[in-house]
């Protein structure tokens, strides 16, 4: 509990999981300056390991095939640590049944580390805290870093902004024609999973998905050299089958993102998706403090809106104006 | 296509459709500077509508309760709007196979107005999004506006954020143990309902629910006066049973948030919420708006950032101090 932060570096670079666990936990909740003081000191150990995200509805089996992947990596002998990120829940730190289940498998290998993060604490919610605790596993030393998150909402873009290389998984009969056609899946997705492709229907599933692809890839620019063409990889992952052809798509992807430069200008974005959320944590802060101080011109702001005397836009130029002038 | 702001809000004071329905999408992804005038122009018309909250896991039959209520409200001769929000879709504006069927219940009657909204446009999102949306149909002079979304992640707590009555929907038999536990729900809950009452479980949930919300009046500050003890209300949506209990719950919501003075409290809270969210996105624009034009600032951080010669929070202070200084 009393330790600094620098005390918990020191912990981290000895490889003592206590405060690889407390700095995570930082990273979810801590306070702002402790966190600032975190990232500052990580952040020139960190760049080294690969970051891969693994996304899809509800149902496709999303757990068991980060753990198969997770293993597999392991036969390799590659350290992996699963951030397992819950946008519809509230717990965190390993705390659900799930969760427990799959340390279990995972329990007597100490080069598999499994967190789960729920969306509290910050005020800009798992957008903000996502890419801090990747920061923090990073430094951490793990090859690889697993960002698995359910696809609702934004989480699909949030996951590929913050990964090298991006699966989205997919399971037959899961009304798939929709979830296939869900805008931000096609867009983010380096390698594609069929999973449960034992079950009737993975046969029509990958058909469909390959004629997006093709419609996508028709639509797109035709002049853009050295595109990437997503691969699609049918798994049983509850029965370790296909994770050798998901490893190679992983190798085959990491050897495109060098060659084509697209590695080093992903790792640009994500510092810069990185600073801008950071950014919008401080400006959602001071407005919050603003808030917390029952400030006579958020009173002020409130009745005027309120009572229709101003309308909303011109309050937030005020509001904006109050912050510029007043400083973080 | 061509029309403008002012001839839409004509049209929609007029009582057309078309002109509520491009209003709507403006709100939903139009062009900032349009938006802008739209609620300018649309404020001072409002402030007469109930607002009312509807949130729940999936399955717990969120779409049937919501017709029904709106079924129950229209034999009250009240009309009635329900926006249907989906933080997981991108689609929107009625073309789901569900919003169909919903439609036709309601087809022949012109005092029921359903439209879905989706996740894409502003770059906030549907926090964005959806008050503004509630404001054209409060100006379209709706007696009820009701939000309905799916209980996932932040979205509970914007709904009550946007409501004056927020419902929290419950099934039996969905571990609903940790249904009731997730923690915003509790928090945002004006009026509980156990929908599918008919299933077995209900009474066993009924008896957890009440459990907890013991527990938290506990927990909570003795002396809070007129404190509001949220009702548990057993329906059957499908079947129509237990409305009537529904809309009395709601009645006495009213009530209660007038004579304890809450109710216009709300309203302060939900015109400072707006105020706040349309704050943040004009920041988020002037960062998309850097980003856009390749400015040498972000080139700069970005480089710097991802070769490890400055940490994130340090750039991010670089980033609002341009901001700062540059202005919207």
């Amino acid at each position: 509990m009393g330790q600094t932060v620098e005390e918990l570096v020191a912990g981290l670079e000895r490889g003592e999981r206590r405060a690889l666990a407390r700095l995570l936990t930082l990273a979810e909740d801590g306070a702002p300056e402790r966190l600032r003081e975190v990232v500052a000191r990580l952040h020139p150990h960190t760049g080294r390991a690969r970051v891969i995200g693994i996304t899809g509805s509800p149902g496709v089996g999303k757990s068991t095939l980060t753990n198969a992947i997770a293993a597999a990596l392991r036969a390799q002998d590659r350290s992996v640590a699963i951030l397992a990120v819950d946008p519809s829940s509230p717990f965190s730190g390993g705390a659900l049944l799930g969760d427990r289940v799959r340390m279990q498998s995972h329990a007597a290998d100490p080069h598999v580390f499994i967190r789960s993060m729920a969306s509290r604490g910050h005020l800009g919610g798992l957008s903000f805290a996502t890419p801090q605790a990747v920061l923090v596993l990073d430094a951490a030393g793990f090859d690889d870093v697993i960002v698995e998150t359910v696809g609702v909402g934004q989480s699909e873009v949030e996951i590929a902004a913050t990964a090298d290389t991006t699966v989205v998984a997919l399971a037959p009969g899961m009304g798939d024609g929709i979830q296939a056609a869900k805008a931000g899946i096609l867009e983010v997705a380096d390698v594609f999973v069929i999973n449960k492709a034992d079950a009737s229907g993975a046969g029509k599933l990958e058909s469909e998905l390959r004629g997006m692809l093709e419609m996508g890839h028709a639509l797109a620019d035709a002049d853009t050299p050295a595109g990437w063409w997503p691969p699609i990889v049918r798994t049983v992952a509850v029965r370790g089958e296909g994770l050798d052809d998901v490893l190679d798509a992983f190798g085959t992807h990491d050897a495109w993102l060098a060659s084509s430069g697209r590695g080093e200008q992903r790792r640009r974005e994500r510092a810069l998706h990185l600073v801008r959320e950071i950014a919008l944590e401080q400006v959602r802060l001071r407005f919050a403090r603003l808030d917390g101080g029952d400030d006579p011109l958020l009173e002020e702001l409130a009745d005027r809106v309120a009572t229709r005397q101003r309308d909303p836009y011109a309050a937030a130029d005020d509001l904006l104006e109050a912050l510029d002038g007043g400083e973080a």
